[in-house]
């Protein structure tokens, strides 16, 4: 779907000092498989017109998750959202199921469908606590239908793949909108002393004036953007590692996420969700406290990276009612880029 | 249902110091409707058995919520559960809808029948916060086939009432255990310088051993309970005040349950998943900080009272494949106390 | 100092389930040395009148912590109070050096007076996080004169000893006050699967109303406790183990000291500082989740204990101007044991 | 000192959207007043060589902040780091004394200090929190000395303003280095609808290569940066309003300092003890959550420009030992700056 748009490399663009993983996605981390589900029907003149989905993250598929939870931790920038699944997280410092993500009001469904999954499996299972985070895409989607069924949730399971590195409109990223542009899925990763940090992003928030892109303040060579309404916004954050991280210090990582998004000139507004949720997938034999500042750096970078990457990947939206959302353009800030190269040699 | 069983008043007890609220209920917090809807169907040898159901708590009946949030906090003594809606409280400082309770594995489709409930009704919203706790009554009930419906939540709300000091095996508890006997909905108020904080707690944590109502060690007085699997528990305390607190002052409030708790017995075992949540309904005109400790104090002794009431009003229960859980036998509780006090006189 | 005050097991009581380490005192977990610098001078007519004091607690004497730490964590019940040290402890999840506890007022002297120790011995650090708790004992002390000194801090260590099980008016208790009663320092300690947990408090909290000892109403047999005014308070309290528990576990063990306090009648008054530390002094290879819970009730009931032995082991003290804060009485404590375990029987 | 260094602004770069204050100053929110004793003794070749200071910031100086305390509120993006009186702030969400920053080491004794000036005044006063933050500044200055007085804290006092906008190497920021260079003391603030929001940050932390101006990168432009040793570091950030905001409500603000870091490039690294700190010192009326945005991004844009203008505003620095720390050469920026314009244009 989203073939003609770039990845912010693309553009000249290599955000950072440290080396990517191999797809430059959070399936670099061995192990992780991601899955969507797009969910799209009709269009701008149709009632109901759905431009949302459903995303899912395996954060260790060569195990049954719920018997050998990975290492889990979140951090609240900003806690004006309906995420599910935190405070057992918080708590056990585990996450026991795949994490989902979707829009705002299917987030429960979306839980129960997971939920629902693992019952499935596991025949004397009481217990379980899936962890989901939303974007409201209602400026797009006709998200008060909640859309999104189980049966969605399902097939997003079966799309998953450990080289998944699709971005912008697709999955939970269908409808959402950022920085005053379609948005959607962005991902990136890092390669730090034998270890891999990946990030992905489902961009919901932001004013087209804060946007600097590697810097770049994008609002000097664009145009068309939407001043969207203010209500929604959010942003939800995923760090994955291979690193065996405790979970304090997995918390410590994710908590760098903020910085990865006030370098793209976020500000967390009151009406913006913004959870980060962090696993490390082998739950091995310790990590050094002294060794956690390359996974910071890289933490900052791939999050900063895979929120670029949600908005250039994305493609320009009609949904219902009519409205529009724009993606980037990509071309003026190609161009800005090239002047910056040459003004700085 | 419950008709025969008594208030742990009526055993001869008084707990605490401080004057009770009319009803000695969370209702009698003005503005305050509880609602139960007790989910059982057939018998010990039916496949499946039911003893499940669903609790909701309207924090201010005489206002739109959703338009005019209560004050709301929340404190996790034990964040092994699946509590919805908690970061959102945290960062706002508000609750938009009423309050549901219900069994582990309906607690997402509970909180999207109770979003349903505000969508319905409020014809342009796009975000809604349900906040949703739960226990496992899995012991008794057949909690993999998650039987509460949105229907369910609708009778609950239909059943509510300010004057409801239903208690026992009503609603979400149905079919929870605590401290080894039939446990399940127990509520309690105190009164304090011209407000009311009322307590509502869904009993399913403890250990027989660890029971001490009003400090008398149960254990040593009764036989039968049922030393329960240890795999879950849960103890969920709802707060409510008609004091116009700020949501810090609140929070604080709230963490006041965990010494309730505490003069109970209770240890928080790894399992359990023990959340308050607090609410004030009046957001006037603001409170000093120096009054506060009344408050506190009246926490404490509701919380502390509505646990007993939670087990000394629940009745003896069959459940699935003939599981049973005693009620706790009040008789050797009321001789206890009637011998405690003619001794100290 | 406190020869003939006697710890509540000397009462009759045996508080909990589990069985005491052989000391029944924090002390008893390996590596674990208390030493206090009690400082009393002048009468109840001098100006000034010195009722006060400084407690050092080495979590590990087998080792240099400042390079090799324990796990630490920290739990605030009510942070009306001026500990120093907390955040970082929460961050990394270490202490590295030993803890203090004090007056309120001389809590910045310990804390520089502990990190001066470090210096001194460390040719090369610019960095120490000493950790220090602090009650006010304003009642019976001149706490506005700041009197403890770097040389009491010295001396408290020069009298640390393994073995100690001082309680009472000795150190950083000299001076405090709970539950009406003269308090100090109290300690004890459970034994669980192999390990030790143990407590270690500094009682300055509680009106008599509230305080029940083992689940006896002591105000009920009971006269001459001291309605201390409401303005101070705080209780420190500290828990050890020898479990090699993650700063997450730790956590979880050290938020278990409110339900100790709890059984104790303890409401957490809005004036008083009520913190807990906790450290584990072998960081070996891990301990599961699952095996938590008799660490929790181990700690409930350690803290539990602690606190009463903080009151049955102070004595009358006459402080400044002539203030007197009687000790409580143990005689009508050991008579109602007495008629209970007859009434029981 | 610093007369001859530029402010960020000289150097044609206006950080972000918002106008400032009058004095682009935390001194702008009325009623603030900031005071610097600088702590400057021998050259590189004396031992000890002093580089270090003290700063305070009152932030009502109009009123008995100590009875009338100013709404306050603390974030933790990186505990590492000795800050003292957090806690209490956390607590009861308001902060009752000056505020003061220091070197690491002597955080204890300028807490001592500030108490002791609470206590000189207030004869009947037995409990006092002061809020001491701290940086590092061992790489220039005798930092194991501690050097820093109480009469440096009175003198600190005396030098209070409220136009006061020095900056660079000043009171605390004397001796610190950030991302490289030489640091030190930076502020900034911004006006929004009726309201000031200001910002005074101590640097002392950040790699020179991670160090982005309003986008620009640095270390494309300059050389001759320190890498400085990676155990210190750390950065203190301060937040001041006039905005009646409620304690909650300005968690949420001073939470966004970690978005402005974000803006520099800052990553937060294991070492550095990065904290927020904030006020608010109308206590009036209230302020809507719904207005709160503006006050976000205000804190966002003034935490980066206090940042910068404690790069641009250093001087180089020689310390003990000869150690020396390059003030960022600001040349090289400027001609950036007018690159981009001219390139964007």
């Amino acid at each position: 779907m989203s073939e003609h748009r770039a990845r912010v490399r693309e553009l000249g663009i290599d955000p950072g000092r440290l080396p990517t993983g191999e797809g430059n996605a959070l399936t670099d981390v061995p192990g992780v498989a991601v899955g969507h589900r797009t969910v799209r029907r009709g269009g701008p003149d149709d009632e109901p017109c759905l431009r949302t989905g459903v995303t899912v993250i395996d954060p260790a598929i060569d195990r049954n998750v719920y018997d050998a939870p990975v290492t889990g931790a979140t951090h609240v920038l900003n806690g004006y959202g309906k995420s599910v699944g935190l405070p057992q997280v918080d708590e056990l410092g585990q996450i026991e199921t795949p994490i989902g993500l979707t829009n705002t009001l299917d987030v429960w469904g979306v839980a129960d469908a997971i939920a629902g999954r693992v019952l499935d499996r596991e025949a004397s299972v009481t217990s379980v606590n899936p962890v989901v985070g939303e974007c409201n895409d209602g400026v797009l989607n006709d998200i008060r239908g909640r859309h999104v069924t189980a049966a969605h949730v399902s097939e997003a399971f079966e799309a998953s793949s450990t080289s998944n590195a699709q971005e912008g409109c697709v999955g939970a990223g269908t409808g959402t909108t950022g920085f005053g542009w379609k948005a959607g899925i962005g991902t990136a990763s890092r390669r730090v002393e034998g270890h891999v940090v990946g990030a992905l992003v489902l961009t919901n928030t932001g004013k087209p004036a804060d946007l600097r892109i590697d810097g770049l303040h994008v609002d000097r060579y664009v145009d068309g953007s939407t001043e969207a309404s203010s209500a929604g916004g959010s942003i939800m954050m995923l760090v994955g590692t291979d690193a065996a991280l405790s979970s304090r210090q997995l918390g410590r990582v994710v908590q760098r996420t903020g910085l990865g998004l006030g370098r793209v000139g976020g500000i967390a507004h009151h009406g913006s969700g913004d959870f980060a949720i962090g696993f490390a997938n082998d739950r091995g034999e310790g990590f050094a406290d002294s060794a956690l500042t390359p996974l910071f750096r890289a933490t900052v970078e791939s999050t900063e990276e895979a929120i670029y990457n949600s908005l250039t990947r994305a493609e320009t939206t009609v949904g219902g009612d009519g409205a529009t959302v724009e993606a980037l353009p990509l071309d003026p800030v190609r161009r800005a880029v090239e002047a910056r190269e040459s003004g700085s040699s």
